[in-house]
């Protein structure tokens, strides 16, 4: 056991490192990295779809994918004109700095966001910083109201959470009020978004949060 | 990476041990052991509440609850007259057999169904068998329909696919033939049953499929 725990730390403290040297590099590049975690199919990749025709006109973006296996993710954001790589880690659940790394000299550099799209998981990945400024929760609203107490670390992390599938509410046994003040008491720092990607709405006010947030590094690129 | 691989196959040989001698001992009593796995929020616990319902009358069952933090789903399942133990993993993101072994002997020797519902992740408890005679993987359908290959190992090791939420089908973009052939390719095997646990609508056919199953075993002890 207590083998075990040295290595996990040797893995932790060289991922940290690793995630500093990429958020530094990219930061003075004017590069905004966002981490985005979630179950399987809380809707990531619909969000970055959405996200790639809101922002063309304003920004240049770019897309890392992670996955288990298959490049499907990356083909769907490439569709929309973005740029995308996938990272399939072979069986990994989570996506570690070092792949980023890997993946970074690819990227051009002239970008305003990199979006890093985990592998679907919302326990492992909460434990490997990847670079990123802004770490984002998605949670789909057909996963339940009760999932922040139960599944702490991804919540208590994360700088915003987006509760998504926001058009199937009216389907759903689902107490909205419930579900926030559940994440808040965990982190209240959160900064929270309830939106559809499917309908576009609530998306026009994650859109503002993003420009907000690219503007702290510089002029955009665009 | 070696240390890392060498520690990692010490842990697995463990846990499959201890899970063959979990599966035998159970079988002996006649207790069918389920492992029920899947992302957080695709209905495992009001799957297990229905079926509570469903098998009072003919068996007796219980249900041993993982979860990373929160005493929440056992307290659920009790509140339908079921056994439960909670085992809270404190971050750890599967069951392992060791944690069942240590249960076991709380749970009476005289019951049909042994339930186990292993934390919500699609990805990491599929490496750990825990003495489950059938291992059953929940894909609720808001997940989408492009999950088993991007996750593949959940469904290959799986002996029954439940594609489940089946009352949200009219409100999604969703394939359910598209499913259901990529979890066949992967394995076929696997037995598939589309339900949804709050309509009722598909449980009659799982819970003839679990009668089955357990008379395999000898007579009920109801």
């Amino acid at each position: 056991m207590k083998k075990q725990l040295y290595v996990l730390q040797d893995i932790l403290g060289t991922n940290q490192k690793i995630a500093q040297e990429i958020k530094s590099s990219c930061e003075e590049k004017g590069v905004l990295v966002l981490n985005l975690m979630s179950s399987p199919g809380a809707g990531k990749t619909t969000l970055l779809e959405k996200l790639a025709e809101r922002l063309k006109d304003r920004y240049r973006m770019a897309v890392i994918e992670g996955d288990i296996e298959t490049e499907r993710d990356a083909e769907r954001i490439r569709a929309k004109g973005v740029p995308a790589w996938q990272i399939t880690t072979g069986g990994a659940c989570h996506l570690e700095a070092k792949m980023i790394a890997r993946v970074l000299p690819s990227v051009e550099a002239d970008i305003d966001f990199l979006f890093i799209e985990n592998v679907g998981n919302l326990v492992c990945p909460a434990s490997y910083e990847l670079g990123e400024r802004i770490r984002v929760v998605l949670l789909s609203t057909p996963e339940g109201d009760d999932k922040p107490k139960k599944y702490p670390k991804a919540f208590t992390t994360a700088d915003v959470l987006i509760l998504s599938k926001a058009d199937l509410l009216p389907y759903l046994p689902y107490d909205l009020e419930r579900v926030k003040k559940e994440a808040l008491d965990l982190n209240p720092r959160l900064r929270i978004f309830v939106l559809s990607a499917v309908t576009g709405e609530g998306l026009d006010a994650f859109v503002e949060f993003l420009a907000a947030a690219r503007a702290a590094l510089g002029p955009a690129h665009a």
